[in-house]
């Protein structure tokens, strides 16, 4: 590593206005070479970061935060922003349990103007601090700044289509480094392309003249002829980029590892009286030859060799069987389509897209799109299914209720990183879906626990389902399987001896091995349980509660919402059932679950195995002291 | 009304493969008279419906449907389609319980290749339908058919940056009339008025040599030169629309009410070997003056008076109560901000966009983004209030937990149209808000029963709650409300007498006025209830619960979604709560509701005065001989 002077020097942003270029060509060298040590150590978005180097320091060099502020798109590449805005000293602590936030917060530093973690929202989110700004007569600038994949959700459109309308000094650095977080699809990613290799374009009237200038046979007397031409010639010429056409000036495309050049273009969007677009190339992984290389594998990391970039051995986890089991049935089902939103590689489809080339559809950063995309397919007799994280379904909510469930269309999701996810903290957690899902009719919803699980489940939802099949399982690895426990996938099993229990556990998913684990915990207390595992979570199966009414306690544990979970609606069944033993659920309930790790997490919530135990252990003893206490007052 | 000689000979698209322009265009004043007729007595889309009767019948004379598929966008259109492909007969069922849809539907008819009611989907859908088609090998013609305010929508780009990427025929058809269901706003709404302008536009090497050659001084020469000159300026000249940058071939302006000019660019179209944008010009209302006058007034209607287009008296609704609640409120807080997704007039905000033009932002139909705006009105220091139906507001799912709820920024959700909507149907009831919000952190939901609720509730929403606070009320007028209530806005009321009262009736919203009448009745039966009527709905209130726990039944009415609803919360507290009595929950479960009046949803779904009676007296009577039984069992 090299010495970091200047680095340690920057305590705030006003920082680095004195310093000469040379200088903040030096500072992001250091920069560079602290965040992939960082990297390396904590795991995080190496190679976006590393792209977006010089582009942030030209950003602070330029604008005067916080009163001008940077909103950051998906905010994955916040790091260099973390480093000049007083927060080098915590760096290493990214992504850790209270530590920095991977991504912008508003309440970590006032220099953070607005929160994120999902793609596409910058520009909206922007936009209204410019009003906010424009109705307080406050002064100050606000900047937005995509990534050319982002520009591919429907809502950085949304917002492009109401600040294009705007008539104050409005900023969008298009970050443009032809990726998503694999490389770019659809139109908009082919016409960025296009105006990559056309070279630098300021569209001015002198710029439309040197450009004619270059038609042969074209003199000037012609050339004034056609700038003076009939409007619609004139606006033909004149017509320029997508962006121009919605109400942006365009400048670009600006090399973004040019220091001199980027702060050049952003100090001339800056003197604007209308919304700007500054197209930036940039280079995913900069600086990091092993990133650049291959810029998608350094996307999200958990740690890595810097020497190498070797990183820890993935060993099996549920995308990577989920992977295996859909192409086994792709082979044999010609029908089978597999969907993903820029996450071919996170959700396992690698594979199936190069296999089943036709069959497999990367739709961009554009979740909606692909729910109701499926429901076309399926509409016209394909089988779709979409592999997506569970956080990143929320996007799709209104469409799985509308192009899909309503119109009882088979559409299959695979909903990954279901649960606590870990170092990305609150904005994705996999922790909404079961309940936002629950109240929409004909869905049906499959929960496996372990591998085994994930291709009978995945096979129900894509062959006994009518209507919406959902199949969701947590990042990572399977956990602890006790081995006299054999899956069978019916709607539940019931693992343990019922003879003489009194106490039942009910869960879904990952937790049952918590469960398990807890149970023999209990076992050496003398407490005795029974664990009831739901594999199909909605409808939950009748059998199941009936099951649960045999026992005088019953403690349902969920990695999920309370509201709307499958213990809400479990308890409010068993009551239905006549069950008149204590209830007792455990649930995430009135609070967002930051970073840590999942472990960590779990162990707060009492998700995890010693959770469990202490709960059930107390409340037992409490039934059981009640109980005496009610005897001998008969 | 005209006789309908040519209407009644269509029983299907084929029947006008035949007929002439002429024959065509008497056709098309049938159809007129015919949609005039049925919307004046069933209610339904008038406005959008006449605008696109050619558009309709040009497009059924050039494809072949049902081979050929036709997805309409939002599908308020679709009274024309509907006529032509042998639903003539059924038209004055429409929009009535068991009668024909007000919208596509799969399940109506083969011609109806997908189902909607919300905007921008139908690209999408149609996408997947085209590639169903290429992977199972089958011909047929894909058509989209959206509107220009659905085009502000962010799933129709997603759409449009998928199909412009696809390199086979796939047709869109851009109906524009200026209109969302307000007058247009956005960029992308004052780029297409320039292009309306600028006279017909057909992209090819002949046009643009034509263009040339009305420059002056340009001889055959130079155009010659132009045409094979440096790719840049070709490029510049080719540049053309967003459309064509998007990847479509561009063909447009079309006069939307010429049948001639329609079918040729159809032909036209349909034989291209890739996505093709057709933009047509309609006139929203075409061929009814009072409606072609003020489209705005005739988009949704519940019927009219034909001659003079009087429309029944609206009396006091809760959107206009909304309304002048916060105009006061505005009027004294000047960080107060409105927001409605194109839907201005129906959410009430007519009169606060003309007094505070500054404050108020119609976003077009953009949930997404409008939530996301108003995240960053709020870290800005404003208080926005986005005003959308129950319905829409699914389309901001995600931006609710990213952009408000996980940054505890204050925005105000006043959700109108909430619960049982009517004649809309499925697409449109609003019963999913309540359990959606339910789940997530930071959130805090009011639900107004009368109409002097709604003002206090308002102000605690944007006054006293932290992060999100929403304040949900129905479509239309209060209804009953008991002389001796007297409503006080606490987080629940308890109306009746408890002393000896061993059934309560917990419920919220506009089923207390029934929850009043059935009290009323029961009384009669010499059943005596008491009401617990709660007004903030989430969190519930502890005292609330503690309460309901002195009585022996409690039975749980709810006009939304049970999973997840506020009656599964409220049996799960109760349970906590050490209650040991009956609970009874009548909610929507498992099913969407089916078009039909209000009054009647409620009934099939026993949430009417009715309903509750018959279910709280069956009910009773059955606890007193089980308890008599058990008894005498002693």
């Amino acid at each position: 590593m090299q010495e970091d002077y200047l680095l340690s020097s920057v305590a705030s942003p006003r920082d680095i206005k004195g310093m000469s270029i040379d200088e903040l060509e030096a500072l992001c060298v250091q920069i560079r070479g602290k965040i992939i040590e960082t990297v390396s150590k904590n795991g995080g978005h190496l190679a976006s970061n590393l792209g977006v180097v010089e582009l942030t320091v030209a950003l602070h060099k330029v604008f005067a935060c916080p009163q001008d502020q940077i909103v950051w798109d998906v905010g994955h590449q916040c790091y260099t922003h973390k480093i000049l805005t007083g927060r080098l000293g915590r760096l290493d602590t990214i992504r850790q349990e209270d530590g920095l936030s991977g991504f912008p917060r508003r309440d970590e530093s006032v220099y953070d103007s607005f929160g994120c973690g999902h793609s596409s929202t910058s520009i909206s989110a922007a936009l209204g601090l410019l009003n906010a700004k424009r109705l307080k007569n406050e002064p100050g600038k606000v900047i937005a700044v995509i990534g050319d994949g982002a520009l591919s959700g429907g809502l950085a459109y949304e917002g492009i289509n109401n600040a294009g309308a705007c008539n104050r000094n409005f900023i969008v650095v298009l970050n443009d480094n032809k990726m998503s977080i694999s490389r770019n699809v659809g139109s908009m990613a082919r016409y960025l392309s296009g105006i990559r290799t056309r070279g630098i374009y300021l569209k001015t009237k002198s710029a439309v003249d040197k450009i004619l200038s270059r038609v042969p046979l074209l003199g000037k007397v012609m050339r004034k002829a056609i700038l003076k031409s009939t409007s619609t010639l004139k606006n033909l010429v004149y017509n320029g980029t997508v962006f121009e056409n919605l109400g942006f000036m365009y400048y670009g495309p600006i090399d973004g590892h040019n220091l001199r050049e980027l702060i050049k273009v952003l100090q001339v969007a800056k003197g604007k009286d209308r919304p700007v677009l500054v197209h930036v190339n940039t280079v995913k992984g900069k600086g990091y030859p092993i990133a650049e290389k291959n810029p998608k594998a350094f996307h999200g990391l958990s740690g890595f060799n810097i020497k190498t970039g070797a990183k820890g051995a993935t060993s099996g986890d549920f995308s990577a069987v989920f992977s295996r089991e859909l192409f086994k049935i792709a082979k044999d089902d010609g029908r089978i389509c597999a969907i993903t939103a820029a996450m071919k590689l996170g959700t396992g489809l690698t594979y199936f897209a190069r296999r089943f080339k036709n069959r497999f559809f990367d739709v961009g950063i554009a979740e909606g799109h692909a729910v109701t995309f499926a429901g076309g397919l399926a509409a016209g007799g394909m089988i779709p299914v979409f592999a997506v994280y569970s956080t990143f379904l929320q996007r799709g909510y209104d469409q799985i209720i509308h192009d899909a469930a309503i119109q009882k269309l088979k559409i299959v999701l695979a909903i990954d990183r279901a649960g606590i996810v870990g170092a990305d903290g609150e904005t994705h957690q996999g922790l909404f879906d079961v309940s936002f899902l629950n109240a929409i009719p004909n869905v049906t919803v499959y929960s496996p626990s372990f591998f085994e699980e994930v291709g009978p489940m995945l096979r129900k939802a894509i062959y006994e389902v009518d209507g919406v099949g959902a199949v969701r399982y947590p990042r990572g690895a399977q956990l602890y399987k006790p081995e006299d426990f054999a899956c069978n996938c019916d709607p539940f099993d019931v693992y343990g001896d019922l003879a003489g229990c009194e106490t039942a556990i009910v869960t879904y998913g990952r937790l049952f091995s918590w469960a398990c684990l807890a149970r023999e915990n209990l076992q050496l207390k003398r407490i005795k349980t029974c664990i009831i595992k739901l594999n199909r979570i909605k409808p939950i199966d009748n059998a199941a509660v009936m099951e649960a009414t045999k026992f005088k306690n019953v403690f349902f544990f969920e990695e999920g919402m309370q509201s709307g979970g499958v213990g809400e609606r479990f308890s409010h069944e068993l009551t239905q059932a006549g069950f008149d033993g204590k209830f007792y659920l455990t649930a995430v309930d009135g609070e967002f679950v930051a970073q840590a790790t999942v472990e960590s997490s779990l162990h707060k919530l009492n998700l995890d195995a010693e959770g469990m135990e202490k709960i059930i252990a107390q409340r037992v003893d409490a039934f059981a002291r009640q109980e005496k206490a009610g005897c001998s007052a008969v």
